[in-house]
C-alpha cells in the first residue's frame, strides 16, 4: 500500500511565531505551553500565523468479535445505538462539538447492525460487519485494513476539501479498548496487564478476564511488534485502521491532529508504525483513566494537554483540548506586540 | 466591617444533577471531572441545570510600594500600559475572553497613575496610588483594606446587576507576586523561601533578594496569621483587596468564582480568612509556575483544573478553564438521556 509523503515541519515559520511570542505584551515564555502550540501549529502548517478556526472531530464506528468475549460492561447494540445519539445531537461529543464550534463526521466503517442507506449525516464506509474475534484468529485480513486505512484516508481528503484547519479523532465500538490493550501490549513490549484498563466499567473478574482473553489473541496471532499493518489486522480494529488513515492522510496535508483517549492513541501508535512522520502532526489532547493511555504517550512522545480523568472516548478529550489549541493560536494572532501597545520591555 | 451572608451549597440540587449524569448516554462517571464540576455548579447555583454562559472576568490594577525595592523584571510603568492595552483589546486576557464569549471589567483601584477620568471601560475605583513599601511599614491602613474589599464588592455587585452566571478574578500590578507570596508564607507558615517565585522573570540573585524583602516586611510588620485583614493591610496589595471583596459578593450570591493564578489565589485565601463558606463557590483554574501556588490550593482545598506552565496573570488561565465549566454545566443540561436516546445501558 503507498502511504503519502508527510512534509517536514517549516523551521522557518516556527521561528517567526517564536520571534513574535517574545514581542507579544507579556513576559517572555509566560503563557507556558500555549505558546509552545502556537509555535508548533506554524511549524505544522507552514504559517507563522498559524489560523484553526476550521475544526471537525472524526467519529469512526465499527464493532468488535472480540465482544463475545464478554470484555465489555455494555453490550455490542449500544454501538449502532450511539452512531444515532450522534446523529441525533445527545452524545457528550455532539454537546462538546456545539460548544467548540467545530462540526462532526461519523463514519460506519464497521458496524455490525445495517443503517438505512438513506440516513442523513453518516458515511456509509463498512468494510465489514465488525472484526472477527482475534481471540480465535486474526481480527481482519490484511486486506480488510488496507481497505479501512484507504477509507479513513479517503473520508479526511473529503472534509479537507471543504476546508478544515484542525481535525480531532474519535471512536465508538463496543469492546474497543481490548484491542488498543493489544496494540500498546504489542507495540511496546509492556505486559498486557500493566496497559489493560477496565473500558466502560468491568468489575475486578471482568478485568482478569479481559487480560486473559488479549494475552491469549496475541499469543494466538504472534503480531510483529515491528510491523504495524501486521499488529493492525491481527488484533486491531475497523475504527482504528480508519483512525490511522485520517491521520496520515491529514499530515499528509499539513492539518494538525488532536489525538482523543486510548483508542484515538492506539491508532496513532499504528499511523506512527506505518508512517513514522505522522508523529509531527500530533497533539496529545488528554490523560485517560485507562492505565494503558500513559505508554502509549511515551512511546509517541506526545504530553497529553489535560487530565480530566476522562475514559469516553467519541473524541471527547480532544474537542475539548480544541479550546487550548485554538487558544494558542489566537494569541499569536491577536495579541498586540510591546510596539504597538506602547508597553515598556524588561528591565535590562 | 460587615460581610455578607454566604448561603450553603444546595444539596438538593447537586443530587438532581447527579442522578441526572448517571442517566445521561455515557458510561457512569467517564466524563470525570466534567461531571464533578457540573454536580458542584448545581450545587452552587442551587439549579439541577446550572447554566454559566454569562461569564465576566474583573481585572483588578494596582501598585505596590515594595516595587521601589526592585523585586519585580518590569518597571512599575507598565500597570497603567497594560491597563491600556487591557481597555484596547491586545492583552492575552483579551484574546482568551473574546474566545471564551467573556466580558472583561477593567478597575482601576490602585494604580500610581492618573488615568483619563473620561478614559471608556475603566472603573474609576482608585483607593490609593498604590500601597506603601511594605518592607519598610505596613502597606496600607486597615481602613484602605476595608475601603479596597467594599470596592470589590461594589463592582461585583454592579456587574451581577446586568445579570452574571460565572466570574474569574484577574490582576494586574508590576512586583504583585510580592506581597501574595508574604501572604502564603504568613497564613501557612511556610517558609519564604519555599513559596516565592521568579514573577515575571527576575534571576537567581533578584530571587535571593526578593525572599529578603518579604522576610523583612513580615518581621516588621508582625501580621496576625489567624486575621485575615491584618494580613491584608500590613502585607497585602489593593488589588488583592479587590479581589477579596469580588469572591466575598459572588459567593454571597451563588456566583462560582474561577480563580486565576498566584496573585488571584492569595486573594482567594484571603477571602475564605475573612469569610470561610467562600471557599464552597471556588473552582481553581491552573497550576502556575509560581512556586507558592500548589502551598495555595492545598489551604483552600482546590484542584487546578489544568496545568500549562502559566504564569501571565491577568485571568489568563481563570479565563481558560471558562470553557471546561462550561463544558460540565453543557454536558449536564444537553446531553440525551439513555430513555431519551434508545440507548441501552450498562449489562447487569
Amino acid at each position: 500500500m503507498n502511504y503519502p509523503i508527510i512534509p517536514p515541519i517549516d523551521v522557518d515559520a516556527a521561528k517567526q511565531a517564536q520571534v513574535r511570542q517574545n514581542n507579544l505584551t507579556k513576559p517572555a515564555r509566560s503563557l507556558g505551553r500555549l505558546e509552545e502550540i502556537s509555535i508548533q501549529l506554524a511549524g505544522m502548517k507552514s504559517d507563522p500565523l498559524p489560523d484553526v478556526s476550521r475544526k471537525e472531530v472524526i467519529i469512526m464506528a465499527a464493532d468488535h468479535g472480540v465482544a463475545l468475549e464478554g470484555i465489555s460492561a455494555f453490550p455490542a447494540e449500544v454501538t449502532p445505538q450511539m452512531v444515532l445519539n450522534f446523529l441525533n445531537g445527545g452524545a457528550a461529543i455532539n454537546v462538546l462539538a456545539r460548544q467548540a464550534g467545530a462540526g462532526v463526521t461519523v463514519v460506519d466503517i464497521g458496524v455490525a447492525a445495517d443503517f438505512d442507506p438513506s440516513l442523513p449525516g453518516l458515511l456509509h464506509r463498512k468494510v465489514a460487519r465488525g472484526t472477527r474475534n482475534m481471540a480465535r484468529g486474526p481480527a481482519m485480513t490484511s486486506a480488510e485494513a488496507e481497505q479501512a486505512l484507504a477509507c479513513g484516508m479517503d473520508v479526511l481528503a473529503q472534509i479537507a476539501e471543504k476546508g478544515v484547519d484542525l481535525i480531532a479523532t474519535g471512536d465508538m465500538g463496543i469492546g474497543n479498548t481490548t484491542p488498543s490493550s493489544a496494540i500498546v501490549a504489542v507495540m511496546t513490549g509492556l505486559p498486557v496487564a500493566k496497559v489493560t484498563g477496565r473500558g466502560t466499567g468491568i468489575d475486578d473478574a471482568g478485568l482478569a478476564h479481559k487480560v486473559q482473553v488479549i494475552e491469549q489473541a496475541i499469543a494466538l496471532n504472534k503480531p510483529d511488534p515491528q510491523d504495524a499493518l501486521d499488529v493492525l489486522f491481527k488484533v486491531g480494529g475497523l475504527e482504528i485502521a480508519g483512525l490511522a488513515g485520517v491521520m496520515i492522510a491529514a499530515a499528509s496535508r499539513r492539518i494538525p491532529i488532536v489525538v482523543d483517549g486510548f483508542i484515538s492513541t492506539a491508532a496513532a501508535m499504528i499511523a506512527s508504525g506505518l508512517v513514522p512522520d505522522v508523529r509531527n502532526y500530533m497533539f496529545g489532547a488528554h490523560q485517560s483513566v485507562e492505565i494503558g493511555h500513559q505508554a502509549m504517550h511515551k512511546y509517541l512522545g506526545l504530553i497529553p494537554l489535560v487530565n480530566l480523568n476522562l475514559r469516553l472516548g467519541e473524541g471527547t478529550g480532544a474537542v475539548l483540548a480544541f479550546n487550548l489549541i485554538e487558544a494558542a493560536s489566537r494569541i499569536l494572532r491577536e495579541m498586540a506586540t510591546f510596539a504597538e501597545a506602547g508597553v515598556s520591555s524588561k528591565e535590562k
